[in-house]
């Protein structure tokens, strides 16, 4: 088969792999009918990822058929349609009981196209599927559910959730990429009053007011933070979601938060940021960091079949998976492209 | 009367100062029968507070007897014994509507012995006496509601509470001061399966096997990661109590604390930290910080009353208010005195 295998830090090939097999019990084969590339997939190309070794297949998201499964495979059959779930977890765990699937100590976590094979080809191996793999309902649009395999549940549960956005409040998204987007999406379950998104980027903070966001910050000039204390009369912000992993972004969240308020960091951070707690211990603030856990993936699923989220907003661009290099030509440089998402159809 | 004031950074007297006068109609006067000395007052005396500009008379806890009040006040009389809660508040404003005490708008949060003239004195001025005092109980042990002023509602609130202590949970207390143990003690409302305490003084730490600590590690040997590792099954803990307020002791807490798990700071920092994202936002932590809003100091009175909890273990010494200096000097120096509270009474 065909898969984009990672050679080192800014190296990449598409070519020809081993078909995966059912190594374990628990173990489905995925024929993989839509993937894309995530920002995350950037980082391991950089050589952010050290975990991540040369040969690995990249991609932790997808939907597909189910091809083939393991003895201990009890909830999915050959001829399934699924949605793969970015993480991988055993269900079983004391961190899984708690629902921190991102956390599964038994092999699981974030380990597709990290630490085994992942989706950007065209058939993985899914381990512990009975836990790590949804049904697509009848009739569903498989292009927006690629967004539930990641980026929807990342946005919902560790900006919208851990930051506890509530009716009423006021948020700010920092960084208007796929899961600032996600976010800004999900925020709105709660129906805060004010959703301020702040990015350099002046065609995503466009994008940004057609996903309902109610004012927007372009944060090239330096004036960021008066500005949303203009918005918000002095006060800050209820909630900051930090979706952008510098540490400048993280700064930006310590200066616009409110006494009382929350900062959600969902960024991938390569290097530590200061904290300013000299200024913050008085400031009763809540930080949380944490990657996705997947949990509310079904309740994402009813929202869209509900027609409550529409995540196929966050696709700009499709391609064949067998011009994935193109696809992450066009991705490596969105701001160019206007590009969100990036469809691959195997 | 006489009071202790503070003259600038390493400077202060005890003098003769002017009785304090209502001046707004919320305000009560209350003449002091017992008072103490807080590791904050230390942190003002050396020059880290510098809102708290010389002339000003200290302290923030207390408890005494209403000598006369304005026309606003209608919960409190001349005569009523009272507790002086560390933290003012209109119970008005946004923030007190939120029972952000401590962010109080209208001109409340810790201003004793801080922004305006504070309890080490015979008399105090209580602004927003309504919201601010608490009647003590018939037959109450007022020795031990000094505790409540400050401290007890600081362990609880900002430590135990933020850090979301639950049954079973595996708890570190980093700092066996007044206010961790305040933390220990109240972390036992909720009967976590261990409560591990860290401090570099083993009298301390011996202070706390008594108060409740299952565990205690002294920290001086640079070991403590370690050890907590051992004692932990290399998991870490599920809640880590900050409440020494320097960044090593914060750094601590980063290394110690299990994936899913909180961080509640409670020290006072006079200098940023390092916060360490690069590791942390994969593991889904929470951190906390605040001051104390006092929401809790009547439920903790509940608790006195009912004998479920003993603050006058935290009473070390006792000393006449006209001692006070002698008092700062076994305050200052604590290790050395085996001091935690020093009583004074006026």
């Amino acid at each position: 088969m065909k898969a984009l295998v990672y050679g080192g830090p800014g190296k990449k090939t598409y070519q020809e792999c081993p078909k995966p097999q059912i190594q374990h019990p628990g173990d489905a084969i995925v024929k993989i009918t839509k993937t894309t590339i995530c920002g995350t997939d950037l980082h391991i190309l950089k050589g952010d990822v050290p975990a991540c070794t040369p040969g690995r297949i990249l991609g932790h998201e997808g939907v597909g058929i189910v091809e083939s499964v393991g003895a201990g495979v009890s909830a999915f059959k050959p001829g399934d349609r699924v949605l793969i779930s970015c993480i991988t977890s055993c269900g079983t765990c004391e961190y899984c009981k708690k629902q921190l699937y991102a956390h599964c100590s038994n092999g699981g976590g974030w380990i597709l196209g990290h630490l085994i094979d992942g989706t950007q080809a065209e058939y993985v191996r899914i381990p512990h599927a009975n836990n790590s793999l949804h049904h697509i309902p009848e009739g569903a649009d498989e292009e927006a559910l690629v967004m539930l395999s990641d980026i929807l549940p990342t946005g919902y549960e560790i900006g919208v959730l851990n930051g506890k956005v509530k009716p009423g409040d006021t948020v700010a998204i920092v960084g208007a990429g796929p899961v600032g987007l996600a976010a800004l999406l999900t925020a709105q379950f709660f129906t805060p009053a004010r959703l301020i998104m702040i990015d350099l980027d002046d065609n995503r903070l466009q994008v940004a007011r057609t996903f309902g966001a109610t004012d927007t910050v372009n944060s090239s000039d330096g004036q960021a933070i008066q500005r949303i204390m203009e918005l918000t009369g002095g006060m800050g912000v209820d909630v900051a979601i930090e979706a952008v992993g510098v540490p400048a972004t993280f700064q930006l969240c310590q200066d616009i938060v409110t006494a009382g308020g929350a900062i959600a960091n969902v960024g991938v951070h390569g290097v530590k940021a200061d904290l300013h707690l000299e200024r913050l211990w008085i400031r009763n603030v809540t930080i949380t960091t944490g990657l996705v856990s997947t949990s509310t993936t079904s309740m994402l699923l009813k929202t869209v079949q509900a027609k409550k989220l529409n995540p196929s907003q966050l696709v700009t661009h499709r391609c064949k998976l067998d011009d994935i290099l193109h696809a992450y030509e066009i991705f490596g440089k969105a701001a160019d492209h206007k590009a969100l998402k990036v469809i691959l159809e195997a």
